[in-house]
């Protein structure tokens, strides 16, 4: 941490600040500039990290240096993580794709959704039995009976199955059926919910929430990974932005700065990323060649009559056409899909 | 809804377009432009909620013309919402202060706090035992051993006691020691832990999301007034934008917009809300200039050994000072404080 | 500015760091911690101003201490700037207000204006008579015509006069009909158009960009003050958020941010700040308690038949009432209306 | 446009609004729901535009239906338009390619730039001699000697030339040494400047506001096709978000936006899109993938010692390396590079 003294402090403002830093067992280093003294503090990051400095009298303002997490740093950790799960792969030089409706609403649409997504290439089935809704009058969901619902779609085609999980109490049902839980968007900072899937036995995917800084969603993965899951996946899902053509802005960017921090696998998802479906194919085709591990997206076999974001699904023949495409890219990046 | 059909649209699209409407039990109304055929649909609220069109062939976009939520809306209860915590009103003609630390750390810290809040003129004592901190290294809370510290400090001065709660399994215990409770920005959109409020025999504070819309915040809220609690009141507490100079920008046009869209009472967070103590001041004067219905405001005994967010936490003295500003105002707005 | 050194960089590549920075004629300070090694920059602002160090080989980042502005500091300047416009005054203790119409349309709209607005006690007549519009097809104003007609009508009332510059080869014929430059949020950095204001003779208010940091917009101001014009007013009129709900995000911290950064006044525009007229009158209050040295607001004497934003427009009747508000609110203030 | 009445409003409000619309010579379609009556507009597009209703006694809000721009709309024009530059194409199956330094330093820099450039397959050589800078300190560029560098360095390479133009006073002297003028980010919305290029002779890189809207660049987009110059390439180059970690947010999803709305080539900007060097490779490989026709990119020949921007140049290895991932993907795409 640098602490910046204001221009006008004095000599006594300075020593409070280094007694202050010296209590909590770490040093300082000072630093007599033109205009202003700075104070680097060093010592042990933890310490460094609940320092609070900002309200002494004389200083201006404090910078951090370094990050909090630790876990999911490449820094602590320069091999890319390759998750497996269950025999599938994700990370390193693959390319996994996660396909199938959003909301999940019946065993028919699941048995049509499951068949398509499989011929695609994709090797996961993905589906919500339990929604996290804007309004409480929206479509909540079929719980445990779409759970049941996905894992036999699922298993009838040789598929895995991700799924959102909402509250730590569902924990053990969800575990029960899919093969991956979902955190989604919403919930990225539900500490509670990230605690308890520290102690899960199955791999993580966390959403990047609708605000969230790099940062933060690091932070958040590493709940999961200081609770002892080392199998965490990163989503891209798109931020929050004054631009309103798209429901939200797929920030691909993301895609190369995790590459660059974490050791972990990130995954995009142009669905609910841009909210229109026609939108998918580009956005898909980039999130590959950024380096993505892999795209979770929404295929419904018949979208118009879709319970739920139907704006962003593909059709069958439009998911089937974007995987060949994709399959192009993913070779030119040393993936296979 | 009104639906946009493309310039390019043909009859059978359009066909198609009131055929599903009308399946949903809804009726169309046609209004043909010079370049667009527009529809409007009509019928039952909760249909028009559940109505997806954009996938259709033919559709250009769909704009939703009224809002999903009902029950804390100004349409449905015209009259101001004034809301009793065991003899102290919140809302109509009622400045009511909040104020204490960020987190509760010890006896001896929460009986200074009650004693100078109290003295300021405020009705309850604020302070986390649950906190939701970004880093998993951060310090957590006191959890129920802070709980009845809060309980304790605020006896001793006859206040009132509003905390966080993070986990609907702690409904009870918090209820048990709380007389609010508070709902963290981070949980607005945690669906669970607002149904479970629904069902609390107490009012439930509920800070607006980092990237909130005030639309999505009053739908946040009717899931709360859905299962039964009538007493919700709302909390700005800044919002999330490109500007690093505060931590967050508060955003007090939001008092007007819930004055003119609900009947709930709103307080408004200035201490989180800038993220520096400098700022509350000014602040806390511009909200009850705005028409707010009351603050919540960190103040601590010594912010400068305070273990979270002492930077924005007010001085007992910066305090005191601020609580006689703000009855000058209130009286000019026509509010007691 | 300090370098922050990555964990993995070697005692060449720090070496080489030092060269750059001393060939800069600037010196280094090293601090080594447990994890890093930082580089603190010390000399002459405007060489460390210039310096780029995050391409060099070993570099993680670099995070600046000081602002590059100078002369709009508070640190250059610790008095309250006070610009006095032919008896008029800015800043210290007056609460200054302008008013007028978005654009000015006619005589007769203009004349009636003038008449209600110095009813009001406001002391500068506000319309625009060069309008930057989104669209090439709507209303760009009157030009010289309406410049005439806006000085006409307020000598008639004894107001002063402030107008829009959009082109700084307009600088001499507004001048000769204005009191006050207006520059508009999308002109914030039109550097060419700052560096003649510069050279002008006249005041200048500078409203904030509508992304514009509060540092971007100090650094703007700065262009006009290091051009020799003194005499410039800040101006907050809202920031582009994700809120829809509002035409704008009226960021009224940035007053308290001005009043601690800067010496030069700073006045609000509620009427852009919000886009809606129901807001103007709670958002002018809040402005105003939170410091404001003035305001600018938009008053059409027949909002309904305005050419450009009446919607947010206040009737004469609303104005007037607005304005015994503010009186009270200034009063508490120590201000002066 | 859709004028939605509230709730509450009455018959004569209604008819008042219909007076107004009819008065501007306009078509009135009513549909009456079950909570609110519906105004569809009706008539001239032009007509509309200059409606403004809100502030009309019984209204609630108004829609608007259509956007406001034409000419670059793929509504009128559905084919894509390629614009040829002395014999390179920009658009259609073409990926052009434009690089160079952020500024023009010195015929040394320029010719070593060129060489580079041009082995790597780009047909344009870029550098700024006008800098619009953040702060009057900043280096503001060579003005026309940095043009004549500029000229001189690219023709001994066979490259055409793309420079920034600030001030509609540089047309003739930039139109002489340049082929295609760069408007930046910070002039989208000058429409003083758009004015002026409408009337000249050679076309237009139209950059993308730091916080416009997809609409707002087409309108800039429209000032320009409005005066005469058919000639324009829009480029993206990131748009401001809470994010920190990069400079800037690049928002791919623009590029299928604009291939949806209009038919003008669209380029991309991945060094100020994201402000660090190790990103632009990614993010310029998926620029491609979303369907780009173009990349304008940040090349020094060494980029420790540039005068602005270094941290986002990419080396002459880098660049080269790039230019072959790139050739491969645009072969995907059906383009040639």
């Amino acid at each position: 941490m640098i602490i910046v003294m204001s221009p006008g402090s004095n000599a006594e403002q300075l020593q409070r600040v280094q007694n202050k830093v010296e209590k909590a067992g770490l040093r300082c280093h000072l630093s007599t500039g033109e205009d202003r003294t700075i104070v680097g503090v060093i010592g042990d990051k933890k310490a460094i990290a609940n320092l609070e400095m900002n309200m002494m009298e004389g200083v201006e303002k404090t910078v951090r240096i370094t990050e909090k997490y630790k876990l999911v740093s490449r820094d602590f950790e320069p091999q890319d993580t390759v998750i497996d799960v269950g025999g599938v792969k994700i990370g390193g030089d693959n390319l996994t794709v996660m396909a199938g409706p959003c909301a999940v609403e019946s065993k028919e649409q699941l048995r049509e959704a499951a068949k398509v997504v499989r011929e695609g290439g994709a090797k996961f089935l993905r589906g919500g039995a339990f929604k996290p809704r804007t309004s409480p009058y929206d479509f909540q969901g079929l719980a445990c009976d779409g759970l049941k619902m996905l894992r036999e779609a699922a298993d009838g085609e040789g598929l895995k199955v991700i799924t959102e999980i909402v509250d730590s109490d569902d924990l053990e049902v969800i575990g029960e059926y899919a093969d991956i839980y979902q955190v989604g968007a919403r919930n990225m900072q539900n500490f509670q919910l990230l605690k308890a899937l520290g102690k899960a036995k199955k791999p993580v995917l966390l959403k990047r929430g609708l605000s969230a800084t790099i940062s933060e969603w690091l932070n958040a993965a590493e709940y999961i990974l200081a609770g002892g899951n080392k199998d965490v996946i990163l989503c891209e899902r798109g931020i929050r932005t004054y631009e309103t053509f798209t429901r939200n802005t797929l920030d691909l960017s993301a895609v190369a700065a995790v590459k660059e921090l974490s050791h972990l696998p990130i995954v995009v998802d142009p669905s609910h990323g841009t909210g229109r479906w026609q939108m998918v194919r580009p956005m898909a085709r980039a999130a590959v060649a950024a380096g993505a591990d892999g795209l979770i997206i929404e295929v419904h076999p018949h979208p118009e009559v879709a319970l739920s974001d139907g704006d962003q699904s593909l059709t069958p023949k439009n998911y089937l056409s974007l995987m060949t495409d994709l399959r192009d890219i993913a070779a030119l990046m040393g993936k296979k899909l």
